[in-house]
């Protein structure tokens, strides 16, 4: 990771500037996806999916069955750790709900905010290389609190077919039954539209890559809601001399193995911690299943050295 | 307004289409305001007013002499009626404030939200026939009662260069300071990158016109955060066969005046009801100054005859 030492805040923005999120070049291809999934449905998502999955289905819903047979896939060891992982999060949410508060403007007239639950939403739930169970955890478990009626689970197959047993498990754990064999793009304008076998919903959550973010903006301008659009994934660390270099390089190292395109910013008073994490993560790095992707975002990533808290505070911010 | 008796909820959906919000013929348009604003800054900004406001700046910043002039120029009657939608939209907000809320998930793991204001913001007011000093008050409080330390206020000017006293008047009341004559695209262009008299800001909030709306979808997919693309208005009014069909016109009107794509929704248990409805609005319709916008937008709208009041709570869901 570059060292950055004797800053300016003059040229701040250069230092501090994010890899592109704009991705207009793929205006034609998302719109053209969207408009077979709107026009052809289900078939339209079959076809999508042997091209981008290689797979072909014959049912996008998953069966009873296969969410059954999923809890005999998963470990003790990980069932436990996500059952702890729910409770945390139930706990937390479960804390926001708030009372509507009513406030007599002038004598007789009563103004309040209420919320209420959406009726169906759509979480979408990246494939691939890590199965982001905590992700079904973390969208499915403030839906469930809330009380949204209908909830939705769009995530991608493997090339057999299958989903990953954990990401199953968790969904039942938390109580969603529809899940749809469907990533990328296809699956967010399904979400949006409507297929035979996916129910139109309301407002769209979760994470994705840049097809399924741009997807995401794309079915927002024409009235589906989303939560936002999942930018790459980014951390900052602030730490002085006394900080321990092994935790921040995993913590840096966590958010950089997401993507090539992340971008993760220690910020620092210290030359030495810098250089201690530097090496850290050097060896943390040999350890790494995804080290590929990991080294390639820390090219986009920096050490600044700042040369007081003040300093550290005032980076951080900008 | 159309009366719709009979209703199936199977084609629901037909009869309660919203009028198009899609506006992606003005994408070209709107993408070379931006690009002329990022380019040119200031000079851009007065091109772009003398094109579309028909008037030629020197200087685009209010003044703190026009500022105080405004004082001059708005009644006391109108002052009067300011102050107290000020007291009341301050007590109202004052009471969202919410203390942050620790949680102690695991002995020792604290989690918490807290909300913190945005440093920048920017207010657009819309100028036209009719000066939107409500939404300085409704946009400005929250944001002052927030703690935002910069808010920026475009609006654009007349045809003589002045914005409406009643603006000023009563932005300098909210304590908002930078105002700036600018409208359209270009104003929501110079708060997203900034120009030499236009600071850039972090949100943009504020209602407009569909060029407005398209451009605060654009600089949103380029990272500045925007409140929402405010559609056209809308509002639905439910009424039994007690309901005082005067007060029902007053009100349907009051949103249909806004735009000729806005749309207003009566629905009722009554015929009776939406016949005197009907009636109502004809008469307030001659009084009304913004008539031919309203009449436009009622050949949208229509009055929905249901059954009982449990079907007008499923229509009015839908």
């Amino acid at each position: 990771m570059e060292i950055i030492e004797n800053i300016s805040f003059d040229n701040l923005d250069v230092i501090l500037k994010r890899p592109g999120i704009e991705a207009e070049h793929l205006d034609g291809t998302i719109k053209n996806i969207i408009q077979r999934v709107m026009t052809s449905g289900d078939e339209a998502l079959k076809e999508l999916t042997k091209k981008f999955d290689q797979v072909i289905l014959d049912d996008l819903l998953v069966s009873r069955q296969e969410i059954e047979a999923s809890s005999l896939n998963v470990s003790t060891q990980q069932k436990t750790a996500i059952r702890k992982a729910q409770a945390n999060i139930e706990l937390f949410h479960s804390r926001q709900k708030k009372e509507t508060l009513k406030v007599e403007t002038m004598p007789g007239v009563n103004c309040w905010r209420k919320s209420v639950p959406i009726q169906k939403v759509g979480l979408y739930i990246p494939g691939g290389t890590a199965p982001l169970f905590s992700t079904v955890l973390m969208l499915g478990i403030p839906a469930k609190i809330a009380g949204c009626k209908e909830i939705v689970l769009c995530t991608p197959p493997d090339i057999n077919g299958d989903i990953h047993p954990a990401i199953l498990y968790t969904a039942q754990l938390v109580g969603i039954d529809t899940i749809i064999k469907v990533g990328g793009a296809q699956a967010i304008a399904a979400l949006a539209y409507g297929t035979e076998s996916v129910p139109r919903v309301d407002k769209i959550f979760g994470p994705g890559n840049q097809y399924v973010t741009k997807a995401k903006q794309m079915v927002n301008l024409s009235g589906t809601a989303i939560d936002m659009p999942a930018g790459p994934s980014e951390v900052a660390v602030i730490a002085d001399g006394a900080a321990d270099a092994e935790f921040i390089a995993a913590d840096l190292l966590s958010q950089a193995e997401h993507g090539e395109d992340s971008q993760v910013i220690l910020i620092s008073t210290s030359h030495e911690l810098v250089t201690k994490v530097n090496s850290a993560m050097d060896e943390q790095l040999k350890l790494l299943p995804r080290k590929e992707v990991a080294i390639n975002c820390l090219s986009n990533s920096k050490a600044i050295l700042a040369s007081d808290m003040q300093e550290v505070i005032a980076i951080s911010n900008a």
